[in-house]
Parts: structure tokens; sequence; C-alpha cells
């Protein structure tokens, strides 16, 4: 059996459980949760993501890779709070139970939780946005963004993070290259600046896999919910991850390295040409003050649209 | 059944023998044959290869892309010749057949085709190079097309047309993009003009599948060579196109958009930037004066390695 390479560099000569192929890197279960969370730290300040001082918000789903961001940002010294929005899926089961698991997380490491409460909030529920809309998923996540936004300024945070990780980063970004989203593209990057009414924004797990957070979250034994949304209707970005990893199965590493590689080499160039790829121009909200594509925007038309249940 | 498409604009109603997914088009099997060859056409003129005035030299391997590339073309009324390397790779066998394919296509035709003898002409063949590498494709690839380049120079051609189908340029595409190879997505087009020493080269058959060439191949009963090359050790580009499959399957036409709009929409922006991607830089080999990256060029190397053959 192989022996844990950081125990090995300490002069100690410990079997190691678990084996990074991406990496080619043995750990013991000890040394993996040290590894795990340096690695955090080092993707954090490749991209100058944030620093120790800024306060943070942690969009918290209650799922692996959010939980496993908050405990890893929070061992590792940073001012990360969490925000939980409840969306009132299945709501005695999927919604709550993601919110119980936000709590559970909130109370282990002693850090303030944020929950808003969307059908009471804004009026409308993502069951109501399916009733209306086929794409609930592209929706969903459009007014969540949107809704997250509002949230942190109001709520006074300088930076967003949310627990993307590589894979879904790897399979969003090839297909993005399939169809061709130069828009996407262009905006694909782990840290995207405060600008123009969006607070600053960060993907501090972005290299790492599904695999590695699973582990973490297990070793870790968070109280995350293993249960994925039970509206999720994406068809494509599955076969898209599924294809990546048949060609980390063949080498491994790829996934990591075509995602780095587009960072460093092809999205300067797509960028550079960001403003071209626009279909619409940025405007503010008459109503809500917030930046949209157009005005009022759609949370306020959808709020609207509600508005008997506000 | 459905009925053929264009049989239907002439008001018959002659059943579709042939369906052609990625187009829609239900066609009968003579409908094929003029859908396939003015398909081509618009091809040509869309991307400005080449013009019915114009010396044409068809690099014809014996396999059915560059004869039904040459057959359409003669159709169509270019003024095509052909040329045929012969690579001594199983000397009684391979391109044996392969040059008694191409001859048989040649006379068919009646056009000329130059049989180029690389073993007695440069002293070396591909069995000889692959004793010398483990990359024998991609070695041979570049012998054969700064070989081809002299040669269509040395017979008077203005361009050099290929017989690469759009599988072949989805599917080393998408290797190029997951590898980020910028240099060669930079020159991913399907022509690519006369400059600096370099005959004008076009790839006609970029928008036509796999599968509707081998239609057309054997509609035409061609006498094609379907052996592939029995040195072949690509492993990962038939796993590209098998990927593409895929998605093709699910939704018949990716393949085409996928690669039709990366030439309109990402290959202005990595061309725009070519000069950056360039590891090396060209130069005139002294000893031949053909445009290459180290002086003497390959070929200069190999012929002057494999010398005591000559």
């Amino acid at each position: 059996m192989a022996r844990c390479r950081l125990c090995r560099n300490q002069g100690q000569r410990t079997p190691a459980e678990i084996y990074l192929p991406a990496h080619r890197l043995p750990l013991c279960r000890e040394h993996f949760l040290s590894w795990f969370e340096r690695y955090l730290d080092r993707t954090i300040r490749s991209f100058k993501m944030f620093t120790r001082g800024q306060r943070i918000l942690v969009a918290v789903s209650g799922g692996k890779d959010s939980l496993s961001l908050w405990q890893a940002l929070t061992s590792l010294g940073y001012e990360a709070d969490g925000v939980f929005i409840y969306l009132g899926i299945e709501e005695n089961s999927f919604s709550l139970l993601s919110r119980r698991a936000a709590e559970a997380m909130a109370e282990r490491l002693g850090r303030p939780l944020h929950i808003i409460d969307m059908p009471r909030e804004l009026g409308f529920s993502v069951p109501d946005l399916r009733r209306k809309t086929r794409k609930t998923c592209s929706l969903c996540g459009t007014v969540k963004r949107q809704y997250l936004n509002q949230i942190a300024k109001r709520l006074g945070y300088e930076v967003i993070v949310t627990g993307h990780n590589l894979d879904d980063e790897a399979s969003s970004l090839l297909g993005n290259l399939l169809n061709w989203n130069l828009k996407y593209l262009a905006r694909k990057y782990p840290v995207l600046p405060a600008e123009r009414g969006f607070v600053r924004k960060a993907k501090p797990l972005c290299r790492h896999s599904v695999r590695e957070i699973r582990l973490y979250a297990e070793i870790r034994k968070l109280p995350y919910l293993a249960e994925s949304c039970p509206l999720s209707e994406e068809a494509t970005r599955p076969f898209y991850a599924q294809l990546l990893d048949e060609l980390e199965e063949k080498a491994p590493g790829t996934k990591l390295r075509f995602y780095l590689d587009y960072l460093r080499k092809a999205y300067p160039l797509f960028a550079g040409h960001r403003e071209e790829f626009m279909d619409r121009e940025l405007i503010t909200c008459e109503r809500c003050g917030e930046p949209a594509v157009s005005s009022p925007c759609l949370l306020c038309r959808l709020k609207e649209e509600y508005g008997a249940r506000a």
C-alpha cells in the first residue's frame, strides 16, 4: 500500500487511505483534510479572491459543496457568514431538509446564518416559477443570482462565495464551448470584481473535484443533505460531466488542466472582446435600482406577477 | 415512408431512401448525389476556396474521403488532378492496394494522377519513421504536409485540397480545445491562403459527415479502399469523435453547428492573436528553400539520416 506523501515528508510511514489521481498524491485521512484546506487557500490567494479581513457571504444550499466550503473557509480563519435562501421546493421535504442542514452547519461553526424566505419576501417560490416556464433551472439560477446580490448589499458583505466545484466549472465550460456561448465564456472566471452594482463574486472550490469535496464532507462528518433538487431538469450538463469523467478516467488531471489552461490561455482572449459579445446592454432597474438587462428587472416583474401572494 | 424533398419540389412523390438528420432532409438516392455535390460547391464558394479556372491538386489516399472529393470536384467541373504518395506501408498490401484504388479512380475520371514514391524520392518510408519514433502518425502527417507542398509547387498547382471531413475537423477541434492548443486553433480554418512559401490549401469536405461521404462513395460505386492504415496509433482522436457522435445522436446537427459556429464566432478571435501563439518562428530551410521551423528542415534531416537508402 502506498504511504502518505505528507507523512513521509515528516519522516513517518503512515499508509495512505486516499489517492488523488489528478495530483498523483497518496494521503492519509488527516493529511487529506489539511491538503484540502491548504489547496483552497492557495486557490483563494492565487486568484486574489478575497482576504481574511473581508466580510464574506457564503451562499449555503445545504449540499456538500457549500457546507464544505463554509467549513474550510472557517477553519482557514476567514470571516465567512452564511445565507440560505428558502426556495419553497417540496415545502416539508427538500427545502426544509436543506434549511436544517444549513442551520446545523451554522451551529457547528458558531457563525451567523441569514435565512431568506423567498415566497414570503418575493411573493413566489421556485415551484411557482416552474408553473410559468419549462426552463425552471435557468430561471431559478437567474433569480437566485440577482436576489443574492441584493441580499449581500443589504447585509453589507463585500464578497459572495458559492460552492461551484471543478466538475461544475469544467462541464459548463465544455457546454459553453460546444455551443460557442461567447457571452458566457467571456465571464467564466472564478472571481468577478465588484462593478456596476454587482457585489464581488468568487468560486473558491473551482479547483476541487466533486470526489475531493465529498471525501472532505464525509471525513469531517458535515451535516449535508445528499439529495439533489427534485425539480432538476438539466439533461445536457450531466452529459458533458460524464464526457469529462471518461476523459479523466483515461488521463487523470485532464479536467483540471482543461479548466486551468482555459483560465490562463483562452479566457483573456474572450474577456478582451467581452463588450462585443453582449447581446443586451446593462441598465438600472427603475423600480429596485439593481443592474439588469431590462427595466423593470426580472425580479420586479415576477414580484408584480405574483403580487397577490406577497 | 418519407418522400424525397427534392422530388417533391418537382411535383413528384418518390420515397426517400436516405435521411440526413443534421439537415432534416429526406432524399432519394439520385437527389442525394446532387445534394452532396451542390453542398460541396456551396462550401467551396462560401469559403472562397478556389474557382473553376484554377489548377487543383487533390491529395489522394485511396480512401473514401479523397476519392469522393475527387469525383465530386470533377463532376462539378473543377480542374482537379490527383497526387498519390506511396508511403511504403506493408509494401504488398496496404500501400499497394491504396495505390491501385487511386489509379482506378484516375482512370475512371480520365484525370492525371501523379504518383510519388516516398522511399525512392526521400530515402525513407513511413515504417522507417516508425522505427525512429513512437509518434508515427504525427510525424507522418508533418512529413506528408511538407512534402505535398513541395510537390504542388514543383508541378505548378495553385491549390492543394485534402479529404478532411466534418468528423475529422470537429473531433480535432474538440481535442484542440480540451488541450487548449491555441497554435492549432489559430490555423484551424478550411482554407489557408498561399503565403510565405506555402501553397494555398483547402478542405472542401469540411461540412460533410463521414456517413454522407460513405453513402456517396457507395452509391457512386467508387473503387475506394475501406481498410484504414495498419500503423494508425491514434487513441484519443477516435475518442473525441465518439463523444461527438453521442452528442450528435442526442441532437442531430450538433457537430456541424459546433464546427461552423467555431469558424464564425471563435476562429477570428484566435486567428487575430496568431503571432502570439507561435512557439517557433517560420524560417527558410537553407538546403531545400522550403518554409520550416528549423534549418535544415525536418524533411532534409530525415533525408540525411536515411541517406544510405537514397
